[in-house]
């Protein structure tokens, strides 16, 4: 699956779940997420711009492996996400093959469905508000087109500005090294 | 959770039927078995003695990670099996995060349980008959005693010499390379 996401610093919370509902979002399930992204033993995946993580959420666990980003404006990649059975057994074996545990990432998040685009609003311990908004595409369809559909949505919800193509994890990082 | 596991070749797997059934061994599940073994790209899994796999069964798909033994008679190491959603979604994150998948081993096992053992008639793809006979431990249990338990059923099953400590995949490996 090619995921296509762009996220951008907003307002404040409540402003944008009246404008999602003015414009006929339906809001959807709220979730804790925390999400343990680890280090390859092989590669810096800062450098080839991949990550692998742990998600828990209240109801599920998966391991979910994200592929180097495809073009600039948007983060376009590959990603892969699979059920798994624990997280204490994902993380033994990870640490057990070479991996080791950097980041951790916790969030409330917000879901909303409009059209076919999925949009979270994410509340992230630790940084300010931000909304995500993506596409799924499967296999070879044109990726570019689904990135100006997320910018025209965004602007329909008045946010020209302030996008953030650098991940959660590497913000909270950057927090905490400067 | 570390197993406790001997194998050894057997005669023919009628006649164990028949001494197993005699002891009054339960017989359970019968079930086909792909294990596809991968390669680290950082260690030599044969020299490390650990395994990486992915097995997929009738019904269940796991990955599974076997450490190093612990002792020279039987396998004993820890073990970690988790259940996961997919064979191949686990394929791809694992080749994408540096392992290539090494040998595939397929066999039709059929389960006995007699006390607290597991008992396995495996009919191995490329292999003559095999039986191997299994206790899992929690924690810091003592692993000698739960081995002298084992070989003293193998005894009781008229099997005292053809032992085998050597993986299902590496003595394909050597059928292969030999």
């Amino acid at each position: 699956m090619i995921e296509v996401e762009v996220k951008a610093k907003i307002e404040s919370f409540e402003e944008m779940e009246k404008k999602l509902e003015k414009i006929g979002a339906v809001k959807s399930k709220k979730e804790f997420q925390e999400d343990i992204y680890f280090a390859s033993p092989i590669v810096d995946f800062a450098q080839t711009d991949e990550a692998l993580r742990i998600r828990t959420t209240n109801n599920n666990t998966f391991i979910t492996y994200k592929g180097p980003k495809l073009n600039r404006e948007a983060k376009t990649r590959k990603e892969v996400e699979m059920t798994i059975e624990s997280a204490e057994k994902a993380k033994d074996i990870l640490e057990e093959i070479g991996f080791r545990q950097a980041r951790t990432v916790r969030k409330n998040r917000q879901y909303y469905t409009y059209e076919n685009f999925e949009i979270s609003l994410d509340d992230v311990e630790g940084l300010s508000p931000y909304m995500e908004i993506e596409i799924a595409l499967e296999g070879d369809a044109d990726y570019s087109e689904a990135q100006q559909r997320i910018f025209r949505l965004f602007e329909k919800l008045g946010i020209t500005e302030g996008f953030e193509r650098t991940s959660y994890m590497e913000l909270l990082e950057n927090i905490y090294t400067s």
